[in-house]
């Protein structure tokens, strides 16, 4: 589980930064990749990338400004021309069909695999076996939703090394152990899974939030996360400026950060009157404020540790 | 007056080429620049040139196809975000009303300038005293125009030396002089402006084409024309796979410069399964069947000359 900017600016595209896209690179877990919003130009961002567009399954559009969906006809489109067969789901808000739909139909443009428009409101999103994902709306004059991604817990591995010194020598049946489930042997004795399983693997939590003021649905879906992606448009200082124009800053993201008890902060979202020694200066500002703290930059790649009790 | 390259590509971005977008500059003619398509990420594109959208003055889109209209909104909006005033009149085939209208609406993009919509037919589109820009329907499945921009004759310049020599000094009747009128001097004597006027500058004829197979449209629109920017999707041994799906091979395109008398052929919309070196080497081929040929890319900049008859 990492996650990979492919976009970190505000409004606007730029030389140093695109303007807004997330992938949660989920290969591992479920041969998959998770978009979150979908900038002008983020196909271009993956050319970039060993990314493979037919390996996204689903993307999660936060709002419906110009510099969070621009690219998704394009990425669609291009994921259908380069053979992606798999159907992809898109989550956001209301109107966001009437975009996609209108923006394909008008090119011409006839995907190959089928594409599942889901427009949104608050509450559990998608739930399987593995994840379940929750959307709520934060506080951006427009509807723009914070996204907390709950890995679910999993079962210890089996030990096997346990049950070979007990004598029960690998088999089929080693899969129901797995599962935690009891088993009779030929000799007829039974034993049980639950006693040959490792300790089990607390599952973790990603939150990405669309743009913002600080808000308490924003707190609420960062509580406790390994991660939390959080916008910062401007520096400290300018606190009013986020106000008029609905956004944060740094400090205001640390503060979210730090009540919610997030431990990794990534910072994005940020203006483009910023260079990028400027970058570096708020970073270090915001790590007198929060240790754990990263001012995200494109291409950044940041790996989602396993959770330890 | 300069052609810009600023997307040469087919289908798909890729590292080489963007897909297609081209401008026309006329910064000395009218202060401003023309760009023929607009596809996604054309804006940028802009960024690594010296080129200011709040100088694009008219979009002239050839078809719907993503690939050439999937940057129209970001290039708008940023126009606008950025402090663009000035107007800006879009032309383009029906649908295009909708494709813009639907995105900036659904985004909230309010922009800043007035924006002119004009879903067009075959004729003349616009005429003012120095241009006039005509549109025909090519031949690629959907409706996909070329244009025809034609300079018009301006008259020469005022022969100030002759008129010093003969005692005429600089004055306010310079003017009325310079437009070939008639003035009548202090001591009586009526001299003639176009006695006193260089030869005139023949205007020079730009021709733009989108998506098409070879066409009769194509010919007339590109007849005797300085320069022809022309597609050509497939090498030469690919007309097959052209004609199925409605574009031209290098030979098309040339034998179209050929029989319309056309004087420097650009070649672009080049597809991605060619390499660097693969166009150094079609272009190569394409020089031996038209000597005045070159294949476009990315940044390319040319200059239109001026005519001499």
């Amino acid at each position: 589980m990492e996650l990979l900017f492919l976009g970190t600016g505000a409004g606007v595209p730029a030389k140093l930064r695109n303007v807004s896209a997330v992938a949660l690179k989920l290969l591992q877990e479920r041969g998959a990749v998770w978009l979150f919003d979908c900038g002008e130009a983020t196909q271009h961002q993956i050319l970039h990338t060993r990314l493979k567009p037919r390996r996204i399954e689903k993307i999660f559009i936060t709002h419906l400004h110009g510099d969070h969906i621009y690219g998704l006809p394009g990425l669609l489109g291009s994921r259908s021309f380069q053979g992606g067969k798999e159907g992809v789901t898109v989550y956001g808000p209301k109107g966001l069909k009437e975009f996609i739909t209108v923006t394909l139909s008008v090119s011409k443009t006839h995907l190959q695999y089928p594409l599942n428009i889901m427009e949104i409101e608050e509450g559990i999103l998608f739930e399987d076996k593995d994840f379940i994902v929750e959307a709520k709306k934060l506080d951006h004059g427009i509807d723009s939703y914070g996204y907390r991604i709950q890995e679910k817990e999993r079962p210890g591995p089996l030990l096997v090394e346990k049950l070979k010194e007990q004598g029960m020598m690998p088999g089929p049946y080693y899969r129901e152990l797995k599962e935690g489930k009891k088993v009779v042997l030929e000799n007829g004795s039974v034993i049980n899974g639950v006693d040959y399983l490792g300790d089990s693997q607390k599952g973790r939590v990603v939150t990405i939030l669309g743009d913002t003021r600080p808000c308490t649905a924003a707190l609420q879906l960062a509580e406790d996360a390994d991660v939390l992606v959080h916008e910062a448009t401007f520096a400290d200082g300018n606190e009013e400026m986020a106000w008029e124009y609905y956004h944060s800053t740094i400090s205001q993201a640390v503060d979210i950060a730090k009540k919610s008890n997030a431990k990794l902060l990534l910072l994005t979202h940020i203006s483009s009157r910023y260079t990028e020694e400027d970058g570096r200066q708020l970073e270090a500002e915001a790590k007198q404020l929060f240790d754990n703290c990263v001012i995200a930059s494109d291409f950044l790649e940041v790996k989602v540790p396993l959770q330890t009790e």
